[in-house]
């Protein structure tokens, strides 16, 4: 029989709810179960107290075929969260004979001694699927639960994990995603392409593609936009025997209609795609940098391999270092200003002539909070790609916060160098 | 009456679902709520479908006082929130004349023409509460909506924010946070203070303090850690008559046992400690960077008013950029290597004296995640700090990913200039 599955993921820790930690387990769990065509329909967190577990596991098994649930088998507060599973699956705590036997081998091999507490681990609901932890003490467990009368389904199944990541990660995927693959087939494909973007905002790019896509969203196209400082994600996915077909095609149409705009798809980032085409044209570029203060040079760094094509830059605060180590004249300086095209250009080609690149990346500009004027309020940045052939600049009004200011400008300077190399 | 209140939030999007993005709103909410002594109770995350925000809603207002919920208030097609809201509330959506006016001022003054659609971010529930926007087109709402009979109270709060951080982040901390406090006040005093400390890590600062600590938390005092890449945060919180006198006199053990390493209070950054003790003792840094790639630089220039004391520097990635940029000798390149002591001791003082400043922060190393020797190492690196007086090297071994490790080094590099403007 078909049916829609759902999946939903609790995330139990009183640290989460006092906003110590951020929410990795989501993020990990939900791209992992997407990569395989499950998406899941709620996520949840709770304090890692018994009366919260109890009732965010209840309330998921109502709604849910599978809830994964991770923390809250460790061996300090939590054999009441052992027993809260168990009784909601309606099964005993046993000890589990191998579960023990790894626990005393884990710690004999570290020369230490057991804890006490620790065989509190071995505890499991008699008729769980024991997942064994490689990389720590407490098993991960599979347990079917009978559900509320009068839901459409016997059952649900809980999949409890530890909450260590590097022991939560590897269990995950060598022995969870294929038992559920296994118990829960795909009723059909899945696929699912983000195509990233930069230079449109988000209302705009929404007002491009609405029409020429709602043919393909009335047979099943479902379109999702993600809007981060200086770029939208464009994310098209379909189910179905013609789920490949139509995202492909839902594709051909943004990039025909996105067309340069368009700088990669999935995980890339831009300072990823600048490298690569780099490295591809086999160029070097250097950076200049007044307002963005080293955020360009930092994304480019940011990216493994960046030293084959980065060979360094500046980071040109004062008057006096745009002229000592860039050679930017005096009298543009005092004539123009330093945030003026003219001082944008020759940090440019004075970065680009002195330090011996292909390509040059400058920025001066007006991050503010404070330092603009009537001709030039905050926001204002001049931006300058120069290259063997010739120098461009154009200038912008990025009026944001500090920090967006720094991240929307090192996007437009990054996205003039993959246009010049893209020949575009 | 007094209750126990409780808050839930609720982030939209099918981003977060399909784990493209990583959760950073539920950790900011909690954490400023937190701080003012509002625990939420269960965060809830969902796909921005117009059911799927209708049932976590209904479902969180059942049980909450207060809903918190983030996204779909775009202009967007996945922006449908604001309409299920309305429809939850029993009201009407009433175009607002003052949020037409924002929004058409917003792009009228960014010389840009309002894009279709943007308008339909003005159709608010016509008893709602709306806050503006000073970061973005979409403001937010703040919604009475009656319960299902039969619950103890016979309405729950609705605060509907945009999602993107820098219009959410300031609207919470000046619009909602005192909404929030005045409508519901604390049953009794709550006092919460974060010590941020750098140098000891999270395992060692708990066993320093634990004992120490005992006699307070038996009174009442709250404990928390949090661990960042090269830093640790000490959350201390009591609750009562005596809350303030129970987190001062914790805060006095803390600061007495970690010592130098507190290098501030609440949300301050390092990079802000060391911008303003700069600022205070008139002087001025610039850097010479190969590992971190600009992201010594980029923290520092995130300070407003950065330019007062940060004058600039070198992104050195290339042996050529740190011998023509900075003066590194060949010789010590060759017999030394680019990853040396000698390297970094020239890189500084050459920066030093070439830019013109007080102090000098230089670094060398290998972030990875190829390049290591036996000798050397991934994480291997070199941090200097030059002044008139004489420069400090230290070796460092810093074994993270390649984003870890930039940040780890860049905080021990701002750092030493922090211990060395203290005078320790």
């Amino acid at each position: 029989m078909y049916y829609r599955m759902n999946i939903e993921i609790i995330n139990t820790g009183t640290e989460l709810m006092l906003g110590q930690v951020l929410n990795t387990h989501e993020y990990f769990l939900c791209r992992r179960l997407a990569e395989k065509g499950y998406i899941v329909s709620r996520q949840s967190a709770v304090a890692d107290t018994p009366e919260a577990i109890e009732s965010a596991l209840r309330d998921a098994m109502n709604r849910a075929d599978v809830v994964i649930c991770t923390g809250g088998l460790g061996p300090t507060s939590d054999d009441l969260t052992r027993e809260v599973v168990a009784n909601l699956a309606g099964q005993s705590l046993i000890e589990n004979a191998s579960v023990v036997e790894h626990i005393e081998n884990w710690f004999a091999s570290r020369n230490r001694s057991c804890p006490p507490g620790a065989r509190t681990q071995a505890l499991v609901p008699e008729r769980a699927i024991v997942l064994p932890n490689s990389h720590g003490t407490a098993p991960g467990l599979i347990i079917e639960v009978p559900r509320a009368r009068g839901t459409a389904l016997n059952s649900a199944w809980l999949v409890m994990l530890p909450g260590p990541p590097r022991e939560l990660r590897p269990m995950f995927d060598n022995q969870v995603l294929p038992w559920l693959m296994q118990r829960f087939k795909q009723p059909a494909p899945f696929v699912c392409r983000t195509i990233r973007t930069t230079g449109i905002p988000e209302s705009a790019m929404q007002a491009l593609l609405i029409g020429p896509l709602s043919n393909l969203v009335r047979t099943g196209l479902e379109v999702g936009y993600c809007s981060r400082p200086g770029e939208v994600d464009v994310r098209l996915s379909a189910r179905g025997e013609n789920a490949a077909l139509i995202v492909a095609e839902a594709e051909k149409i943004v990039v025909g209609l996105a067309g340069e705009n368009v700088y990669g798809t999935g995980d890339e980032r831009l300072e990823d795609v600048v490298v690569r085409e780099l490295a591809r044209h086999g160029k070097t570029v250097v950076t200049a940098e007044s307002c963005t203060g080293g955020r360009i040079a930092n994304r480019l760094t940011d990216v493994p391999g960046a030293s084959a094509v980065f060979l360094g830059g500046a980071v040109t605060y004062s008057n006096e270092l745009k002229r000592i180590v860039l050679g930017v004249r005096a009298e543009t300086l005092e004539g123009h200003g330093a945030v003026s095209e003219q001082t944008a250009r020759e940090m440019a080609e004075g970065a680009r002539t002195r330090f011996g690149a292909d390509y040059a990346l400058a920025t001066t500009g007006i991050a503010g909070p404070s330092g603009g004027t009537p001709a030039k309020p905050v926001g204002t940045v001049f931006i300058a790609l120069a290259s063997e052939q010739r120098t461009i600049v154009v200038r912008q009004l990025n009026q944001y916060d500090r920090d967006t200011f720094k991240q929307v400008t090192s996007q437009q300077a990054l996205d003039m160098l993959r246009r010049q190399l893209r020949g575009v």
